[in-house]
């Protein structure tokens, strides 16, 4: 029996459509195949046109696949524009409403030969509040957020890459929760054209997807980048520094397990590795980050505060209080602060390839009222910084839980590569647990 | 006689509202006046309903006028959404198309009071390819670009003041031609939610004024700081660095004249001043701002290049090939010189309280077809360092020339507060050549 083209990676996917071996119709088909099985109970999608994206896999069909995401189906998170797709960020004020572009980053996949599939589920506004989105691996489990529908729709098979965004812990949290990789990129490392802005001096693109390889496919593609999949792996043995943060005490049994069994699998697999601890006064750029995502929210979102108050949720209005609350003096202080940090990371991550750290307090909580803590992601958020979250270990309830590797900033391709390296040790943790 | 309320400064309106010696429909009335008397020539607006604008003022003048801003008519560019006005971001790609929100810094001028009064010109998406506007001090000439619907507006008396954006020289060079202030702000000053990315790297909002006042006052009234206009002087004699920069020779006779003069009236005044010369490299940094602006181009305006190229003027299609020409190497590489430029700069500018230098080549050059050269500002923007230009000078074809005054990154407060200093010495120029 034949594998369901659904369970593919982009990047195999891409491969079977250059090599003939598949068309994009069947790839579309068995996606949408996937979501007519499990939409009514994951709820990722915001807008999905079954006809239409069959029409555009035919259309790729008939041209010489010279892309390389030729045919191959993508989901975009309802936060970034597409001119075709209503798009709403996650907002009854947009419902319905209908951009006359699209995002840099759509555009781009569109060139590359891409399929947008449809939209799926953001929280509001990319904030905290959730939508529908159910965690595939337990449906009485929140995704994460706020790119809840991306995580949701990757870890179910019913789209092999979704694009997110992070100006919290967006991508890495639902990434880890929902079992997949989770590519985060640096500040500044992708076009932010047509994404709704939340706060600038944080907000960046990320993917999630099935393996690391398909991560790098698709930021090769968006950034024209001609290179083979297989120079993209690390050569050598990496130096990874185990940073527990100072947050330990807030990661659960499951978390600190997980982070325990992800370094003992990359040290028997050669990686040079040591527990490394922060400067100390790192332990308040949480803080930090939340007074400047406060702040910059705060001004980003004045018209829906100013126009459409009542129709904002409790908990996104409280963060645009706290901004307004906030000086202008308090703002520019703590960015100098932030400036600092990340002038002092640099230096201080000299002598180590990428750090091992939580991607969450622990696996999904129950309940899909609220998307989870974002604790362990605002210090690289802060920072700037990019992170993969690989999935492998699992909680004692089987949920998964994602480790993330942290690079330093404008090293994407580097760490991508060590995340490459890593993913197969990280993944066995789940073997070796069942 | 009474003098026209549309000479009124920005500032000055809102004084006269706040005492109740004007009302905001007076205001509104006067600028609609001179608009129509003088726009069937100048061609500033792209959108004017003055039923609407009308009715704005008359419904702040049934408020309290507690804003900062209450009553008083602002324009704004045509890159900058607003909700209630189409939005075309001068390219007929968008030619009557209407935005869902307002710009955030739309949002915040209204909280503050503002009334907007319409959309003004922008050449094409910001870039070179003009829009119909001529300069108001001699028709025949360009009013300079890319704002320059709020150039000439302001300059033209139609409103006391309007928002433009500077990704080169897009707030800088219509300011020197029109003979107005241009503010243009540090790089991530302000929040720019809701205008079109260009260039993200350098766009940056700025403002177009009679007088520095009004431009701090529009400053501190989108940032939300309650200061008095008397807190917005420099106190003290500031030391100011007269910087040729390394395209000196490209500055006509009535540029170099005009900064002589001004250089010589700031130190009658009082002023520290001598000719400083920069870092022998920084001459690379223009052709580094041409790299980096065309990258992030091609990337921010994918969507319009592949789906609307017909529609896109060949200057900006030319921009957009030439940033597809550029590797992610030589891109990565150019923004690392960017960044250490900018901290050598900081280094540099110990010292000096300010700079001195051209806004632009010479006086507006002859001709509506194209806006002039930006030359002399993309070092400035690059290095992400806020500018006022000063009005005051004048070429020997009488047509204004500006001065421009440079700070330090994020200490826009204390440049707007030189400037303020500066400006009546500065204008005091016309009066001695007249």
């Amino acid at each position: 029996m034949s594998r369901d083209p659904a369970d593919l990676g982009l990047f195999d996917m891409a491969e079977a459509i250059r090599t003939e071996k598949l068309r994009s119709v069947d790839l579309v088909e068995a996606c949408l195949e996937r979501i007519a099985r499990r939409e009514h109970q994951v709820h990722a999608w915001t807008w999905l046109d079954p006809s239409a994206a069959l029409a555009s896999a035919r259309q790729r069909d008939r041209q010489p696949p010279d892309g390389p995401l030729h045919g191959v189906p993508i989901a975009v998170k309802d936060i970034i524009d597409t001119v075709d797709m209503p798009t709403a960020y996650g907002s009854p004020i947009y419902r319905g409403k209908q951009p006359n572009w699209d995002a840099s980053c759509v555009a781009l996949a569109r060139r590359a030969g891409a399929v947008i599939l449809g939209k799926t589920v953001s929280t509001e506004l990319a904030y905290f509040a959730p939508g529908p989105t159910a965690n595939p691996r337990n449906l009485q489990h929140t995704p994460g957020g706020s790119s809840s529908g991306s995580a949701a729709a990757v870890a179910d098979g019913m789209v092999p890459a979704g694009f997110g965004t992070q100006t919290a812990a967006s991508v890495t949290r639902p990434a880890s929760y929902c079992g997949v990789v989770g590519y985060k990129a640096s500040h500044g490392g992708f076009n932010l054209a047509g994404i709704k802005p939340f706060a600038p001096s944080f907000d960046s693109l990320g993917t999630l997807t099935r393996q690391v390889v398909d991560a790098q496919w698709l930021r090769w593609a968006l950034l024209g980048e001609h290179r083979s999949a297989e120079s993209g792996v690390w050569a050598g043995k990496p130096r990874i520094g185990v940073c527990h943060t100072p947050w330990w005490d807030n990661a659960d049994a499951d978390c600190q397990q997980a982070i325990a069994s992800a370094a003992q699998a990359l040290a028997a697999a050669g990686a040079t590795l040591a527990d490394v601890t922060l400067p100390a006064h790192f332990d308040q750029l949480a803080a930090h980050h939340k007074t400047i995502m406060a702040y910059e929210a705060a001004q980003s979102l004045a018209f829906e505060y100013d126009r459409h108050h009542a129709q904002l949720s409790a908990q996104l209005r409280q963060l645009i209080d706290d901004g307004l609350a906030i000086s202008r003096a308090q703002y520019v202080e703590t960015q100098r602060l932030a400036v600092l940090a990340r002038a002092e990371f640099a230096q201080w991550m000299q002598g180590w390839d990428a750090l091992l750290a939580p991607s969450a307090t622990g696996p999904a909580p129950l309940g899909l009222h609220a998307t989870g803590d974002p604790l362990f992601s605002r210090i690289w958020t802060l920072l700037g910084v990019p992170s993969v979250t690989l999935p492998g270990a699992s909680a004692r309830n089987a949920l998964p839980i994602g480790v993330q590797l942290i690079g330093k900033a404008g090293e994407d391709e580097q760490l991508l590569a060590i995340a490459r390296w890593a993913e197969p040790f990280v993944r066995d943790l789940s073997a070796q647990q069942a």
